[in-house]
């Protein structure tokens, strides 16, 4: 999660996730990092990028629509966002969209 | 840049911009923050979100493509680009994609 990620030729998919902490740790980072790796090992998958400071961006890259529903249904992340609902986030937003275009510098 | 960005009902834009720094500030700092009020400023502009740790991440938000074009375009910004590419970044990439759907707590 700590470099640019080497995603195809768009069209493809980014969710944008942004989100605010509670205080103290509770199990978050392993947890993150465990979710960074099984989302890594889906069908679809093409990258993911992360950084927090006040707050917090991941963006995660899928090839389409339909591998991107079948993470959020992934047993062991439908437990994760449930302890993210209810324990991690004060608040958070996700964003399913459509790259359609980029450029830059390597 | 601290709170996650109050964007209406989709589809709206988000430019996502995934950086890795060169050592040293060099008037990095000064001019992030300058931009960011400055996208604020522009038609069509929706939101900001940033954070920087190993990898820094920026999403911008517009209502529509030309207001993405029109903010590239911007002469102050321009400027910023060049030093960016010259001096701050040592790589990055820029992605612009359609925000589709989105949910999430408040």
């Amino acid at each position: 999660m700590s470099s640019i990620a080497n995603t195809p030729q768009p069209p493809y998919y980014a969710v944008i996730f942004t989100s605010l902490r509670t205080e103290g740790d509770n199990g978050y980072t392993e947890m993150a990092d465990r979710m960074a790796v099984l989302a890594s090992e889906q069908p679809g998958f093409l990258g993911i990028e992360s950084a927090r400071e006040a707050v917090g961006i991941t963006v995660s890259y899928w090839s389409d629509l339909e591998s991107i529903k079948n993470w959020k249904a992934n047993l062991e992340h439908l437990k994760a966002q449930k302890l993210g609902r209810e324990q991690w986030y004060s608040s958070f937003k996700t964003r399913i969209s459509r790259v359609e275009r980029d450029y830059g510098i390597y």
